[in-house]
């Protein structure tokens, strides 16, 4: 096992009716920026539920903010606190609201550009506040101390990270996610699969509980993924995939052994350029970066053909039978893109009517980046991207 | 899945050499209290190690805090910390000192007579700042708001938490744990395994995740122990299993779950009435109480013997092969027991030179102590009890 340092001191909330707990968590005295999307809040009765809890407390509210959430919009949330002298910022939604409202609560006391606190990864000395109550299970965002931003006008989107943005608590109710649209259940479901992945094939080290926890994660979203499509109205199935992609990104997996996020940092550069969902670029990128490293991530691609997806193993007596093994991760590869498409998320560049010529102007965004080492060893090149943004096509 | 809140604050720092990073987790200005032991840390250079890292800091020691922590004992540890003027606790040693500490930081701020915070549940508004140097993995106090506190005048060892006695970091050292004694592993892996099993042997609430989380601590435990005994001085087995019993314990595994504590009561006034180790007396009354309860866990002894104990399953067809399930549910009772004993931990009554004369009395105090109704329903009376220790003879 690698040595680690483990930190989550998130207070989690969890189960129908909790919104009523927020009156609880907020001092009366402080005021509240709440920030929301698009206003499915609305629709959905979580936006009344929020406001009945805190009918006592004074609230600005800051709606709006975007998928992969953009800076060009965050930097009117940062003026808003300044103006309004908001104590407390109130995330409500999913991962694009939380991680930018996270980017609000650490750039209200960042008196440069805020854009350096990802470009350049400025050192976060203090961040308002923060809660969350989260509407779309994906991205971890709601117990973890991380965010990614968008830009607009460079067509940027970048990762920052500070033990001051962890949310203070954050509200769980499974049931506020049934009217979500299947795409976006499917594609919360994705994410935290691949964010356990990310976590997971590498290289062993000796790890045996935090293998077996994430290959739990793992089973677990493969089973209730394809559960929460068929009943949608289903409160457990709900609850057990909300947990689960907490659990995939609170860093719990991942202490004590390697990870890999070439998948997040090579998908981050398609969403950036090409607009597609985070979830899809990630089903897009990641059987297709394993295919190419598979030789390095070979003893826990089958350890998780084995155990995660039961595939048949045959006996191993010579060494002719390697090449048996050699199919069985291939196969694995295959039945991973497979739950993909099962799930409804395409998994191919031309299904999103990209093609090749994209390929040049994401490597060069991977290389300016500084992106041109990927992977658990560093062994993923800008040629290596460049075979796995082909193979994607 | 059940309604739940999980807050969990506590730094883990887990490596070789991690005591050195002392100094950075203590204010240069506080003044510490040194809690520990019988003086086996400084035979194994832990002391050393601690000394050396808050050679700036000023300390005052504390040693003496034996096995199941002695309120007689404690008590001068609070006078201590009233007259030194004490800012900060640091307890280096295993759940014993832990606990200890953590009512001494609890102790220092109530003013009246301390066992009012174990025997009246008596709030407790605020305590010390605390952390931890593990040296023995068993009872997960290092990353968890409990303790347990004896008491030698009146026999009695009970339980108090609150959220004031999180440490505010533990140090977990694997490579310390190397001249421990393999009785002291072998107790330390039972009681990591039974905490594991009180929270995952009660009956199904389609929580799929927790209990695969529990799955994986009671596998690790099972393959890694063993090995402890054979290869002491191996590292990563160490590893494994100081992480697993701190996971078994920082009530992640426990969450959306129903539990169920009545081994740990019983074996409480066990220990305290007649001297055994907390881990033996797990593991004498587990395997009975889950006898008794075989019926009310059947649903999760089956689950545990086929993804826990892998025991080959009949095809079931008709009624009748219920007969074989129920085999199957005795068989997994009995190779949990096995498994103890593979431990080098002795799971009956007699093996200690315990009779049935010890029995009333045992009864007596539970009843003293309110324990009237056990179990994750309730339905361990007093009666049950009764058969439960005969059964344990």
């Amino acid at each position: 096992m690698l040595d680690f340092n483990f930190l989550n001191p998130v207070k989690i909330i969890f189960g129908k009716g909790k919104i009523a707990r927020l009156s609880k968590e907020i001092l009366r005295k402080h005021k509240i920026l709440m920030v929301y999307g698009g206003g499915s809040i609305k629709r959905n009765g979580v936006y009344q539920q929020v406001r009945e809890a805190l009918i006592e407390h004074q609230i600005v509210e800051f709606p709006g903010v975007e998928s992969n959430p953009k800076y060009e919009t965050l930097v009117k949330g940062i003026e808003l606190v300044r103006k309004e002298k908001i104590d407390f910022i109130l995330a409500v939604g999913g991962g694009s609201v939380i991680d930018g409202s996270k980017f609000i609560a650490a750039g209200a006391f960042y008196d440069k550009d805020p854009w350096d606190i990802v470009s350049k990864h400025a050192k976060i000395q203090k961040a308002l506040p923060l809660g969350t109550v989260l509407t779309l299970p994906a991205t971890g965002s709601e117990m973890n101390a991380n965010s990614v931003i968008s830009r607009r006008d460079s067509q940027e989107k970048l990762a920052f990270h500070s033990v001051h943005i962890f949310p203070q608590f954050s509200i769980l109710d499974p049931s506020v996610t049934f009217s979500l649209p299947s795409e976006q259940i499917a594609n919360g479901v994705v994410d935290a699969f691949v964010h356990v992945m990310e976590q997971y094939l590498t290289y062993p080290v000796n790890a045996p509980l935090q293998d077996r926890m994430a290959e739990a994660i793992l089973i677990t979203l493969m089973e209730e993924g394809p559960k929460a499509l068929l009943s949608p109205q289903d409160y457990d199935t709900r609850a057990n995939i909300m947990w689960s992609a907490t659990m995939a990104l609170n860093h719990l997996i991942g202490v004590g052994v390697p990870s890999d996020w070439s998948t997040h940092t090579m998908s981050h550069e398609l969403t950036a350029s090409c607009g597609l969902d985070h979830a899809r670029s990630l089903a897009i990128i990641f059987p297709s970066l394993v295919y190419f490293q598979r030789k390095e991530k070979r003893a826990k691609i089958l350890q998780y053909a084995e155990r995660v997806l039961r595939l048949p193993f045959p006996s191993i007596s010579s060494d002719g039978d390697q090449d048996k093994m050699d199919s069985i991760v291939e196969l694995a590869i295959e039945r991973t893109r497979q739950f993909f498409e099962g799930m409804g998320i395409k998994t191919r560049l031309r299904d999103y009517a990209i093609n090749e010529s994209a390929i040049p102007s994401l490597l060069e965004k991977l290389e300016g980046h500084g992106m041109v080492k990927l992977g658990e060893r560093g062994s993923i090149t800008l040629d290596t991207c460049k075979q796995i943004l082909e193979r994607s096509l």
